[in-house]
């Protein structure tokens, strides 16, 4: 990361950079799509974001170069940007391929050093995109695992876990509302089960489980003052169901 | 961390962001109070400390801004400023209440980027105090363990354990200092003990423990070249007690 | 790290500080040496790069500051910049002794702090070098594991994991190259081999092994899209080996 940040203060001295996370498990490229799409919208119009989570460097997965209303995005092209890019509509796609922005000679194994982070430079720099490579169509859809929904149950899973161990699924909100309505339910995770959900991790009392909407908009399992993740023995993957109750 | 970087270089462009730490244990106050403390005086005056460790989150918890002769602070009222304060007497203190400064809507999660980061960012900016809020007179306190001073020992205890296995102890040095005076003592750890006081990690050999006075001006136990948490199978809460040697 | 931030901004305020790396394990110089090495070369003419991984800190250890032909280096001198001062020749090395630049009272042990931060930002504002103490002629040299070179074999070993779970081993691309020529050749890790050198992970199927020449121009051992470290259950000083083959 230091690397990337000397490569931009090379190109551009008055870069102001601001890091979202270095510590997306290696080559999780969905973990990536959902902290870029929960934290984008929160930066200075005209940010140029750089997001590099690339088992495929140095194969032939494309280099994309995106505009939007606001921003600027340049990304391998294997959906790390996919989650962010149904929210905020690209405007133009561009394909990276001018090796004039490239730093020589390019590694095979570091293009967030030797391509990304000098291209994303002169990008802020004001570079005209079209400088860049050709003008594309499309870009790679992530595949989101599924949320399977039956009359009277919405069956999904885990799909990242925080450093405080809460539990984040792939059930969003507007989904969980329309299911829910003033309906009883229960969300169920193993064998346990929690039967409402909270505003507030304070709702709960103290080493108490509960579940929330948190700040990705999707339904989350906590546990108040401790990690959801040991309280459960929760892993990414496992299910979590929510049922109406039939009482 | 990105996120709130991003509010408060929307807010304040010209921002100077210094990271103290992120890797605080979730939800240890503590913690939090103790690294702040020891940091807070290096950075230049006038600086605005943000500093959220906030397990009551969403819950009735105040939220405060102080400001010191040196510094201002913005903080959830749970006491992660009150080590500090002890030393930087508060001038005034206000409970945060206006909503104009918040960003909307305020999410019932993450505070520290709907109202602390955006808050601070204000501050900076130089918007009278008395906006954010009414003055209160008084902050939450934290409770530090006690150490127990008996004629023949003083009893403490671990209460943070850095990255390089080093045991902080809640023994201070003024305390230390008026207890051994010329005197021979032994410092216990389990079933371990040390003789002396050292001034360098250096003074002992390599992989044998030692004492010393560390930067937190707490007495700390180490281990020259590698980790007293695994020298000794320590953990935060564990005894750490100095005997007067009777011959 | 915050602290040390700190103090370099209340010396020089428009500094542009840029982290290269805060997880290195503790006490391992050499690890630090290779990343600085690996580093240093993206960085910007004149930056001054601080290097602090300090086991002798408070005890008689030199401190030096070093002028290249394009870089400041401030460090202790105990051989972490001795890589890199094998491809980047030292013009002037200075014992730094002067203690009006550093922070009173020195502590015994957090000399970044103390010493190598606030000489690292007067560098930057320009003070002269002769000023902080004496022009010394030698510096300490890390001594590398040594690569074993028989005619039929090169025997080397692991010398740094990063946290991808790449094992870099301590054989150089010129030595790899010059033993290999057009020759058939094995690369045995533990029980397990590899045929041919890779140019990028890619190259491998998923979640298998592969060998590369890796970002710090030493042979690599990596799984495509997994870890080599879980694969080959690797620490670091295990041996890597490359054999020609017979036929």
């Amino acid at each position: 990361v230091g690397v990337i940040k000397a490569v931009i203060s090379r190109i551009l001295p008055e870069a102001k950079i601001i890091d979202i996370c270095h510590e997306v498990k290696p080559q999780d490229i969905l973990e990536a799509a959902l902290l870029l799409k929960s934290s984008y919208r929160y930066f200075p119009s005209g940010t140029v974001h750089l997001a590099v989570v690339d088992p495929g460097v140095g194969s032939k997965r494309r280099k994309i170069l995106v505009k939007t209303r606001n921003y600027f995005f340049v990304a391998p092209d294997n959906g790390v940007l996919s989650l962010t890019l149904k929210e905020e509509r690209p405007l133009k796609i561009i394909e990276i391929i001018n090796e004039k922005y490239f730093l020589r000679p390019v590694s095979s194994s570091f293009h967030a050093r030797d391509i990304f982070a000098p291209v994303a430079s002169f990008v802020s720099k004001g570079e005209p995109l079209n400088k860049f490579g050709r003008v594309i169509k499309s870009f790679k859809e992530l595949q989101m695992p599924k949320v399977e929904m039956r009359s009277d149950s919405l069956s999904g899973e885990i799909i990242y876990i925080d450093r405080f161990g809460n539990l984040v699924s792939n059930i969003d909100g507007d989904n969980l509302k329309h299911f829910i309505k003033n309906r009883k339910f229960e969300i169920l995770i193993g064998k346990k089960c929690i039967d409402r959900i909270s505003r507030t991790y304070a709702e709960a009392a103290p080493l108490n489980a509960l579940a929330l909407m948190g700040s990705f908009n999707y339904l989350e399992v906590a546990v108040n003052c401790g990690s959801a993740k040991d309280y459960f023995a929760a892993k990414k993957g496992d299910r979590i169901m929510i049922k109406r109750m039939e009482c």
